[in-house]
Protein backbone atom coordinates (compact mmCIF):
# COMPACT_ATOMS: atom_id res chain seq x y z
CA UNK A 1 0.00 0.00 0.00
CA UNK A 2 1.49 3.81 -0.57
CA UNK A 3 0.48 6.58 1.43
CA UNK A 4 1.53 9.39 3.78
CA UNK A 5 3.97 9.20 6.35
CA UNK A 6 4.78 10.83 9.53
CA UNK A 7 8.02 11.05 11.59
CA UNK A 8 9.43 12.68 13.84
CA UNK A 9 13.11 14.58 13.25
CA UNK A 10 14.34 12.96 16.32
CA UNK A 11 17.02 14.02 18.67
CA UNK A 12 16.99 17.82 17.90
CA UNK A 13 19.07 20.27 20.75
CA UNK A 14 17.63 22.53 22.71
CA UNK A 15 16.95 25.41 20.17
CA UNK A 16 18.15 28.83 21.76
CA UNK A 17 18.01 32.12 20.75
CA UNK A 18 19.67 32.51 17.22
CA UNK A 19 20.47 29.08 16.72
CA UNK A 20 20.16 27.82 13.05
CA UNK A 21 17.43 25.41 13.27
CA UNK A 22 17.86 24.27 9.21
CA UNK A 23 21.20 22.95 9.98
CA UNK A 24 19.96 20.90 13.46
CA UNK A 25 17.08 19.77 10.82
CA UNK A 26 19.44 18.49 8.17
CA UNK A 27 22.43 17.39 11.03
CA UNK A 28 19.72 14.96 12.41
CA UNK A 29 17.92 13.56 9.21
CA UNK A 30 21.70 12.50 8.41
CA UNK A 31 22.14 10.90 11.52
CA UNK A 32 19.03 8.99 11.08
CA UNK A 33 20.68 8.21 7.82
CA UNK A 34 18.15 10.56 5.44
CA UNK A 35 18.46 13.59 3.59
CA UNK A 36 15.98 16.12 2.29
CA UNK A 37 13.92 14.97 0.04
CA UNK A 38 12.24 16.72 -3.28
CA UNK A 39 8.46 16.53 -2.53
CA UNK A 40 8.87 16.08 1.37
CA UNK A 41 7.22 18.55 3.80
CA UNK A 42 8.66 19.92 7.25
CA UNK A 43 6.09 20.48 9.85
CA UNK A 44 7.72 22.80 12.73
CA UNK A 45 6.37 23.90 16.46
CA UNK A 46 5.77 27.19 16.58
CA UNK A 47 7.98 27.63 19.53
CA UNK A 48 10.96 26.08 18.43
CA UNK A 49 10.95 28.72 15.93
CA UNK A 50 9.65 31.63 17.98
CA UNK A 51 13.10 30.72 20.39
CA UNK A 52 15.27 30.83 17.33
CA UNK A 53 14.22 34.42 15.76
CA UNK A 54 14.47 35.14 19.87
CA UNK A 55 10.58 36.10 20.20
CA UNK A 56 11.21 35.93 23.76
CA UNK A 57 9.79 38.37 27.02
CA UNK A 58 11.03 37.91 30.26
CA UNK A 59 8.07 37.93 32.34
CA UNK A 60 10.03 39.28 35.53
CA UNK A 61 10.85 42.48 32.87
CA UNK A 62 7.21 43.84 32.23
CA UNK A 63 4.99 46.17 33.90
CA UNK A 64 1.42 45.57 33.51
CA UNK A 65 -0.78 48.92 32.61
CA UNK A 66 -3.99 49.32 34.16
CA UNK A 67 -5.74 48.05 31.49
CA UNK A 68 -3.48 44.70 31.71
CA UNK A 69 -4.58 44.39 35.12
CA UNK A 70 -7.94 45.01 34.58
CA UNK A 71 -8.49 42.33 32.34
CA UNK A 72 -6.51 40.27 34.15
CA UNK A 73 -8.76 40.16 37.07
CA UNK A 74 -11.29 38.55 34.74
CA UNK A 75 -9.49 36.45 32.93
CA UNK A 76 -7.22 35.07 36.04
CA UNK A 77 -4.17 35.39 34.50
CA UNK A 78 -0.84 36.89 35.83
CA UNK A 79 -1.15 40.54 34.35
CA UNK A 80 2.15 40.66 33.02
CA UNK A 81 1.40 37.92 31.10
CA UNK A 82 -2.13 39.44 30.49
CA UNK A 83 0.19 42.65 28.91
CA UNK A 84 2.19 40.94 27.04
CA UNK A 85 -0.74 39.53 25.22
CA UNK A 86 -2.17 42.94 24.39
CA UNK A 87 1.15 44.24 23.12
CA UNK A 88 1.09 41.50 20.07
CA UNK A 89 -2.73 41.78 19.74
CA UNK A 90 -4.71 43.56 17.63
CA UNK A 91 -7.86 43.11 19.28
CA UNK A 92 -9.71 41.37 21.94
CA UNK A 93 -12.42 39.01 20.81
CA UNK A 94 -13.76 37.36 24.04
CA UNK A 95 -12.48 37.57 27.89
CA UNK A 96 -14.11 34.94 30.26
CA UNK A 97 -12.21 33.30 33.23
CA UNK A 98 -9.92 31.25 32.30
CA UNK A 99 -10.05 32.66 28.57
CA UNK A 100 -8.55 35.52 26.85
CA UNK A 101 -9.26 35.13 22.70
CA UNK A 102 -7.66 38.02 20.65
CA UNK A 103 -6.64 38.49 16.60
CA UNK A 104 -3.00 38.39 16.82
CA UNK A 105 -0.54 40.58 15.36
CA UNK A 106 -0.13 38.66 12.31
CA UNK A 107 -4.06 38.26 12.39
CA UNK A 108 -4.23 35.07 13.56
CA UNK A 109 -7.49 34.52 15.92
CA UNK A 110 -6.25 32.30 19.08
CA UNK A 111 -6.20 32.54 23.04
CA UNK A 112 -3.69 34.31 24.51
CA UNK A 113 -2.08 35.70 21.04
CA UNK A 114 -0.39 32.47 21.30
CA UNK A 115 2.09 33.19 24.13
CA UNK A 116 3.27 30.89 25.93
CA UNK A 117 5.36 30.04 28.96
CA UNK A 118 6.24 26.40 28.72
CA UNK A 119 9.23 25.32 26.70
CA UNK A 120 11.11 28.08 26.48
CA UNK A 121 13.46 28.11 29.92
CA UNK A 122 14.12 26.37 33.36
CA UNK A 123 11.90 27.54 35.41
CA UNK A 124 14.10 29.51 37.71
CA UNK A 125 12.52 32.52 39.80
CA UNK A 126 12.75 35.26 37.56
CA UNK A 127 14.03 33.91 34.75
CA UNK A 128 10.71 32.76 33.27
CA UNK A 129 10.12 34.12 29.92
CA UNK A 130 7.03 33.94 27.60
CA UNK A 131 7.57 32.89 23.67
CA UNK A 132 5.77 35.38 21.14
CA UNK A 133 4.59 34.40 17.74
CA UNK A 134 6.73 34.71 14.77
CA UNK A 135 6.83 38.49 14.17
CA UNK A 136 6.11 36.74 10.28
CA UNK A 137 5.49 32.95 10.14
CA UNK A 138 5.27 32.86 6.76
CA UNK A 139 8.72 34.69 6.07
CA UNK A 140 10.04 32.44 8.44
CA UNK A 141 8.68 29.23 7.05
CA UNK A 142 10.36 30.81 3.68
CA UNK A 143 13.47 31.16 5.23
CA UNK A 144 13.75 27.69 6.70
CA UNK A 145 12.68 26.58 3.58
CA UNK A 146 15.29 27.89 1.48
CA UNK A 147 18.15 27.22 4.43
CA UNK A 148 16.94 23.56 3.90
CA UNK A 149 16.96 23.80 0.03
CA UNK A 150 20.68 25.26 0.78
CA UNK A 151 21.93 23.05 2.90
CA UNK A 152 20.34 19.86 0.69
CA UNK A 153 21.98 21.28 -2.52
CA UNK A 154 18.43 21.72 -4.18
CA UNK A 155 17.55 24.19 -6.44
CA UNK A 156 14.79 26.74 -5.34
CA UNK A 157 11.99 25.38 -7.92
CA UNK A 158 12.30 22.09 -5.89
CA UNK A 159 9.21 20.86 -4.53
CA UNK A 160 9.66 21.26 -0.71
CA UNK A 161 7.06 22.89 1.99
CA UNK A 162 7.90 23.58 5.40
CA UNK A 163 4.74 24.94 7.55
CA UNK A 164 4.74 26.20 11.01
CA UNK A 165 2.12 25.16 13.19
CA UNK A 166 1.00 25.86 16.64
CA UNK A 167 -2.56 24.49 18.68
CA UNK A 168 -5.54 26.38 18.74
CA UNK A 169 -8.40 25.97 20.44
CA UNK A 170 -11.86 26.21 17.94
CA UNK A 171 -14.98 27.26 18.60
CA UNK A 172 -17.70 24.85 19.46
CA UNK A 173 -15.31 21.90 20.31
CA UNK A 174 -13.43 21.19 22.69
CA UNK A 175 -9.68 20.55 22.88
CA UNK A 176 -6.66 22.11 20.70
CA UNK A 177 -5.78 20.98 17.15
CA UNK A 178 -2.58 21.98 15.13
CA UNK A 179 -3.27 24.89 13.07
CA UNK A 180 -0.98 26.16 9.92
CA UNK A 181 0.77 29.90 11.00
CA UNK A 182 3.32 30.16 8.44
CA UNK A 183 3.37 28.35 4.60
CA UNK A 184 6.00 27.56 1.74
CA UNK A 185 6.16 25.75 -0.76
CA UNK A 186 2.34 24.67 -0.74
CA UNK A 187 -0.89 25.86 -1.63
CA UNK A 188 -2.59 26.52 1.68
CA UNK A 189 -5.78 25.85 0.32
CA UNK A 190 -7.19 23.84 -2.20
CA UNK A 191 -10.43 25.40 -3.89
CA UNK A 192 -12.40 22.44 -5.33
CA UNK A 193 -15.47 24.98 -6.73
CA UNK A 194 -16.07 24.20 -10.12
CA UNK A 195 -14.34 20.46 -9.88
CA UNK A 196 -17.36 17.59 -10.16
CA UNK A 197 -18.06 14.37 -7.89
CA UNK A 198 -17.83 10.59 -8.62
CA UNK A 199 -22.00 11.41 -9.75
CA UNK A 200 -20.82 14.65 -11.95
CA UNK A 201 -22.45 17.15 -9.28
CA UNK A 202 -20.59 20.12 -9.51
CA UNK A 203 -19.06 20.98 -6.01
CA UNK A 204 -20.02 24.25 -4.19
CA UNK A 205 -18.50 25.84 -1.35
CA UNK A 206 -15.43 23.51 -1.39
CA UNK A 207 -12.51 24.49 -0.21
CA UNK A 208 -10.05 22.63 1.57
CA UNK A 209 -7.38 23.70 3.85
CA UNK A 210 -4.98 21.56 3.09
CA UNK A 211 -2.23 23.02 5.83
CA UNK A 212 -4.42 22.76 8.71
CA UNK A 213 -5.01 19.02 7.74
CA UNK A 214 -1.08 18.67 7.37
CA UNK A 215 -0.54 20.68 11.06
CA UNK A 216 -3.33 18.67 12.71
CA UNK A 217 -1.71 15.31 11.23
CA UNK A 218 1.77 16.74 12.54
CA UNK A 219 0.95 17.19 15.71
CA UNK A 220 -0.47 13.68 16.60
CA UNK A 221 3.29 13.07 16.50
CA UNK A 222 4.40 16.46 18.09
CA UNK A 223 2.02 15.74 21.10
CA UNK A 224 0.94 18.77 22.55
CA UNK A 225 3.57 19.89 24.66
CA UNK A 226 6.29 19.75 21.42
CA UNK A 227 8.68 17.67 23.56
CA UNK A 228 11.00 16.37 22.32
CA UNK A 229 9.47 16.06 18.50
CA UNK A 230 9.01 19.69 17.61
CA UNK A 231 9.73 18.67 13.68
CA UNK A 232 7.72 16.17 11.84
CA UNK A 233 8.60 15.49 8.39
CA UNK A 234 5.48 14.15 6.11
CA UNK A 235 6.72 11.90 3.25
CA UNK A 236 4.17 10.70 -0.06
CA UNK A 237 1.82 13.67 0.59
CA UNK A 238 0.87 15.73 -2.91
CA UNK A 239 -0.62 18.62 -3.18
CA UNK A 240 -2.70 19.26 -6.21
CA UNK A 241 -0.56 19.77 -8.59
CA UNK A 242 -1.90 22.77 -10.45
CA UNK A 243 -2.26 24.81 -7.56
CA UNK A 244 0.87 27.42 -6.70
CA UNK A 245 2.39 27.58 -3.47
CA UNK A 246 0.72 30.35 -1.09
CA UNK A 247 1.12 31.99 2.49
CA UNK A 248 -0.70 30.65 5.53
CA UNK A 249 -2.16 34.16 5.66
CA UNK A 250 -4.94 33.56 2.62
CA UNK A 251 -5.96 30.87 5.55
CA UNK A 252 -7.50 34.11 7.85
CA UNK A 253 -11.39 35.11 7.45
CA UNK A 254 -11.19 38.85 7.26
CA UNK A 255 -13.35 40.16 10.14
CA UNK A 256 -15.71 41.18 7.54
CA UNK A 257 -16.34 38.02 6.57
CA UNK A 258 -16.83 36.25 9.65
CA UNK A 259 -19.65 35.79 11.77
CA UNK A 260 -18.55 34.33 14.87
CA UNK A 261 -16.26 37.18 15.88
CA UNK B 1 12.18 6.11 10.70
CA UNK B 2 9.40 4.75 12.64
CA UNK B 3 6.01 6.67 12.28
CA UNK B 4 2.25 7.49 11.65
CA UNK B 5 1.43 5.84 8.29
CA UNK B 6 -1.77 6.79 6.37
CA UNK B 7 -3.34 4.12 3.44
CA UNK B 8 -5.99 4.73 1.71
CA UNK B 9 -8.50 1.70 1.17
CA UNK B 10 -8.86 1.42 -2.38
CA UNK B 11 -11.63 0.35 -4.58
CA UNK B 12 -14.09 0.07 -2.12
CA UNK B 13 -17.40 -0.55 -3.91
CA UNK B 14 -19.93 2.01 -4.28
CA UNK B 15 -22.21 2.49 -0.84
CA UNK B 16 -25.80 1.47 -1.12
CA UNK B 17 -28.25 2.11 1.55
CA UNK B 18 -28.47 -1.92 3.68
CA UNK B 19 -24.78 -2.56 2.78
CA UNK B 20 -22.36 -4.19 5.09
CA UNK B 21 -19.34 -1.60 5.18
CA UNK B 22 -16.90 -3.57 7.28
CA UNK B 23 -17.28 -6.32 5.16
CA UNK B 24 -16.87 -4.25 2.42
CA UNK B 25 -13.28 -3.02 3.90
CA UNK B 26 -12.23 -5.93 5.31
CA UNK B 27 -12.70 -7.74 1.80
CA UNK B 28 -10.72 -4.92 -0.03
CA UNK B 29 -8.04 -5.11 2.79
CA UNK B 30 -7.83 -8.65 1.69
CA UNK B 31 -7.44 -7.88 -1.88
CA UNK B 32 -4.23 -5.36 -0.78
CA UNK B 33 -3.06 -8.20 1.16
CA UNK B 34 -3.84 -6.77 4.11
CA UNK B 35 -5.61 -8.18 7.58
CA UNK B 36 -6.86 -5.39 10.65
CA UNK B 37 -4.30 -5.53 12.79
CA UNK B 38 -4.68 -4.41 16.41
CA UNK B 39 -3.43 -0.83 16.36
CA UNK B 40 -5.18 -0.13 13.30
CA UNK B 41 -7.57 2.85 13.30
CA UNK B 42 -9.92 2.91 10.66
CA UNK B 43 -11.48 6.62 9.27
CA UNK B 44 -14.50 6.50 7.27
CA UNK B 45 -16.01 9.32 5.67
CA UNK B 46 -19.52 10.43 7.00
CA UNK B 47 -21.25 10.00 3.55
CA UNK B 48 -20.51 6.47 3.52
CA UNK B 49 -21.65 5.80 6.87
CA UNK B 50 -25.06 7.75 6.27
CA UNK B 51 -25.54 5.96 2.75
CA UNK B 52 -25.05 2.56 4.09
CA UNK B 53 -27.47 3.50 7.12
CA UNK B 54 -30.09 5.00 4.23
CA UNK B 55 -29.90 8.49 5.53
CA UNK B 56 -31.34 9.78 2.71
CA UNK B 57 -34.02 12.28 1.41
CA UNK B 58 -35.42 12.44 -1.88
CA UNK B 59 -35.47 16.01 -2.66
CA UNK B 60 -38.47 15.71 -5.23
CA UNK B 61 -40.44 14.79 -2.01
CA UNK B 62 -39.67 17.26 0.39
CA UNK B 63 -42.19 20.19 0.83
CA UNK B 64 -40.50 23.35 2.16
CA UNK B 65 -42.53 24.98 5.03
CA UNK B 66 -43.14 28.98 5.18
CA UNK B 67 -39.93 28.80 7.54
CA UNK B 68 -37.81 26.82 5.26
CA UNK B 69 -38.51 29.19 2.45
CA UNK B 70 -37.91 32.67 4.46
CA UNK B 71 -34.44 31.27 5.49
CA UNK B 72 -33.93 29.50 1.45
CA UNK B 73 -34.36 33.45 0.45
CA UNK B 74 -31.55 34.69 2.98
CA UNK B 75 -29.15 31.84 2.54
CA UNK B 76 -29.62 32.18 -1.45
CA UNK B 77 -30.52 27.72 -1.08
CA UNK B 78 -32.85 25.46 -2.21
CA UNK B 79 -35.94 25.58 0.22
CA UNK B 80 -36.67 22.02 -0.19
CA UNK B 81 -32.65 21.74 1.13
CA UNK B 82 -33.62 24.21 3.73
CA UNK B 83 -36.00 22.35 5.05
CA UNK B 84 -34.32 18.84 5.05
CA UNK B 85 -31.52 21.12 6.95
CA UNK B 86 -33.86 22.19 9.26
CA UNK B 87 -35.52 19.14 9.79
CA UNK B 88 -32.39 17.71 11.29
CA UNK B 89 -31.61 20.69 13.25
CA UNK B 90 -31.48 22.16 17.12
CA UNK B 91 -31.03 25.56 16.58
CA UNK B 92 -30.03 27.64 13.88
CA UNK B 93 -26.74 30.05 14.50
CA UNK B 94 -26.30 31.95 11.79
CA UNK B 95 -27.47 32.57 8.46
CA UNK B 96 -26.29 34.64 5.96
CA UNK B 97 -26.26 34.45 1.87
CA UNK B 98 -24.37 31.31 1.29
CA UNK B 99 -24.25 30.22 5.03
CA UNK B 100 -26.24 28.59 6.91
CA UNK B 101 -25.28 27.46 10.30
CA UNK B 102 -26.40 25.33 12.58
CA UNK B 103 -26.43 23.01 15.83
CA UNK B 104 -27.00 19.65 14.23
CA UNK B 105 -29.77 17.30 16.33
CA UNK B 106 -26.88 15.35 17.67
CA UNK B 107 -25.35 18.37 18.66
CA UNK B 108 -22.75 19.29 16.17
CA UNK B 109 -22.05 23.04 14.99
CA UNK B 110 -21.55 23.14 11.50
CA UNK B 111 -22.97 24.28 8.35
CA UNK B 112 -26.03 23.10 6.59
CA UNK B 113 -26.54 20.37 9.22
CA UNK B 114 -23.76 18.16 7.55
CA UNK B 115 -26.86 17.45 4.26
CA UNK B 116 -24.83 17.26 0.99
CA UNK B 117 -26.21 16.51 -1.88
CA UNK B 118 -22.43 15.64 -3.96
CA UNK B 119 -22.15 11.90 -4.07
CA UNK B 120 -25.27 10.53 -3.24
CA UNK B 121 -26.85 9.48 -6.53
CA UNK B 122 -27.26 9.85 -10.20
CA UNK B 123 -28.07 13.27 -10.62
CA UNK B 124 -31.13 12.15 -13.03
CA UNK B 125 -33.88 14.94 -13.16
CA UNK B 126 -35.85 14.15 -10.00
CA UNK B 127 -33.52 11.27 -8.26
CA UNK B 128 -31.35 14.27 -6.80
CA UNK B 129 -31.04 12.42 -3.43
CA UNK B 130 -29.35 13.97 0.16
CA UNK B 131 -27.86 12.66 2.71
CA UNK B 132 -28.16 13.30 6.35
CA UNK B 133 -25.33 12.68 9.28
CA UNK B 134 -25.97 9.36 11.10
CA UNK B 135 -28.48 9.55 13.91
CA UNK B 136 -26.10 8.73 16.32
CA UNK B 137 -22.83 8.32 14.56
CA UNK B 138 -21.05 7.05 17.86
CA UNK B 139 -22.90 3.65 17.58
CA UNK B 140 -22.65 3.62 13.78
CA UNK B 141 -18.32 3.51 14.84
CA UNK B 142 -19.19 1.25 17.63
CA UNK B 143 -21.36 -1.06 15.45
CA UNK B 144 -18.69 -0.48 12.12
CA UNK B 145 -15.64 -1.56 15.28
CA UNK B 146 -17.67 -4.65 16.34
CA UNK B 147 -18.18 -5.60 12.87
CA UNK B 148 -14.43 -5.43 11.92
CA UNK B 149 -13.20 -7.04 15.08
CA UNK B 150 -15.77 -9.83 14.37
CA UNK B 151 -14.96 -10.26 10.57
CA UNK B 152 -11.62 -10.27 11.72
CA UNK B 153 -11.80 -12.77 14.23
CA UNK B 154 -10.45 -10.35 17.35
CA UNK B 155 -12.00 -9.87 20.58
CA UNK B 156 -13.46 -6.86 21.92
CA UNK B 157 -10.92 -5.89 23.58
CA UNK B 158 -8.54 -5.81 20.80
CA UNK B 159 -7.08 -2.12 19.96
CA UNK B 160 -8.91 -0.90 17.15
CA UNK B 161 -10.45 2.65 16.40
CA UNK B 162 -13.32 3.66 14.30
CA UNK B 163 -13.50 6.82 13.52
CA UNK B 164 -16.31 8.69 11.48
CA UNK B 165 -15.05 12.03 9.75
CA UNK B 166 -16.82 14.84 8.19
CA UNK B 167 -15.47 17.95 6.72
CA UNK B 168 -16.41 21.14 8.86
CA UNK B 169 -15.43 24.91 8.03
CA UNK B 170 -14.41 26.89 11.19
CA UNK B 171 -15.13 30.57 12.71
CA UNK B 172 -12.18 32.61 11.85
CA UNK B 173 -10.50 30.67 9.56
CA UNK B 174 -10.77 29.73 5.44
CA UNK B 175 -11.69 26.42 4.45
CA UNK B 176 -12.98 23.29 5.80
CA UNK B 177 -10.73 20.56 7.82
CA UNK B 178 -12.03 17.18 8.51
CA UNK B 179 -13.71 16.37 12.10
CA UNK B 180 -14.49 13.71 13.51
CA UNK B 181 -17.94 13.62 14.57
CA UNK B 182 -18.21 9.33 15.39
CA UNK B 183 -15.37 7.42 17.94
CA UNK B 184 -15.08 4.11 18.97
CA UNK B 185 -12.06 2.61 20.40
CA UNK B 186 -9.85 5.46 21.13
CA UNK B 187 -9.94 8.24 23.63
CA UNK B 188 -11.55 11.52 21.79
CA UNK B 189 -9.52 13.64 23.83
CA UNK B 190 -6.39 14.02 25.80
CA UNK B 191 -6.08 16.39 28.65
CA UNK B 192 -2.58 17.27 29.47
CA UNK B 193 -3.37 19.11 32.71
CA UNK B 194 -1.07 18.59 35.33
CA UNK B 195 1.73 16.87 32.71
CA UNK B 196 5.00 19.08 32.94
CA UNK B 197 6.72 20.46 29.77
CA UNK B 198 10.30 19.97 29.01
CA UNK B 199 11.36 21.88 31.70
CA UNK B 200 9.32 21.51 34.52
CA UNK B 201 6.57 23.58 33.67
CA UNK B 202 3.12 22.32 34.15
CA UNK B 203 0.80 22.52 31.30
CA UNK B 204 -2.61 24.48 31.95
CA UNK B 205 -5.22 24.14 29.93
CA UNK B 206 -4.37 21.77 27.52
CA UNK B 207 -6.14 19.27 25.77
CA UNK B 208 -5.16 17.83 22.60
CA UNK B 209 -8.46 16.65 20.18
CA UNK B 210 -6.53 13.81 18.82
CA UNK B 211 -9.72 12.59 17.26
CA UNK B 212 -9.95 15.93 14.97
CA UNK B 213 -6.39 15.48 14.39
CA UNK B 214 -6.67 12.08 12.96
CA UNK B 215 -9.50 12.66 11.25
CA UNK B 216 -7.75 16.01 9.58
CA UNK B 217 -5.12 13.79 8.92
CA UNK B 218 -7.08 11.07 6.86
CA UNK B 219 -8.79 13.85 5.09
CA UNK B 220 -5.60 14.37 2.70
CA UNK B 221 -6.31 10.92 1.12
CA UNK B 222 -9.90 11.08 0.92
CA UNK B 223 -10.10 14.82 -0.68
CA UNK B 224 -12.79 16.46 0.18
CA UNK B 225 -15.26 15.16 -2.66
CA UNK B 226 -14.62 11.61 -0.90
CA UNK B 227 -14.15 10.50 -4.93
CA UNK B 228 -12.65 6.99 -4.50
CA UNK B 229 -11.25 6.76 -1.13
CA UNK B 230 -13.85 7.24 1.85
CA UNK B 231 -11.81 4.50 3.89
CA UNK B 232 -8.17 5.27 5.38
CA UNK B 233 -6.57 3.23 7.81
CA UNK B 234 -3.68 5.04 9.49
CA UNK B 235 -0.79 2.63 11.56
CA UNK B 236 1.88 3.40 13.74
CA UNK B 237 -0.48 6.17 16.18
CA UNK B 238 -0.50 5.02 19.42
CA UNK B 239 -2.79 7.07 22.02
CA UNK B 240 -1.26 7.62 25.67
CA UNK B 241 -1.76 4.27 27.10
CA UNK B 242 -3.58 5.48 30.53
CA UNK B 243 -6.60 7.05 28.59
CA UNK B 244 -9.79 4.79 28.25
CA UNK B 245 -11.77 4.87 24.78
CA UNK B 246 -14.77 7.97 24.59
CA UNK B 247 -17.30 8.60 22.25
CA UNK B 248 -17.13 12.09 19.70
CA UNK B 249 -19.72 13.71 21.48
CA UNK B 250 -17.41 14.77 24.67
CA UNK B 251 -16.08 17.07 21.83
CA UNK B 252 -18.94 19.04 21.45
CA UNK B 253 -18.70 21.80 23.82
CA UNK B 254 -21.62 22.49 25.59
CA UNK B 255 -23.59 25.56 24.43
CA UNK B 256 -23.09 27.56 27.94
CA UNK B 257 -19.60 27.19 27.73
CA UNK B 258 -19.21 28.31 24.11
CA UNK B 259 -18.43 32.04 24.26
CA UNK B 260 -18.91 31.66 19.98
CA UNK B 261 -22.49 30.84 19.20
Amino acid sequence: MTGISLYPVSNLPLIEPGDDLGSSIVEQLAAAGQTVQPGDIFVIAQKVVSKAEGRLVRLADVTPDARAQEIAQIVDKDPRHVQVVLDDSNEILRTRRGLLVVEQKSGWVCANAGVDRSNVATPEEGEEMLALLPVDADASAANLRQRLLDLSELDAETKLGVLINDSHGRAWRVGTVGVCIGCAGLPALWNQNGLHDLYGYELHASEECIADELCAAASLIMGQSNEGNPVVLIRGYQPPAHLAATTARIIQRPAAMDVFR
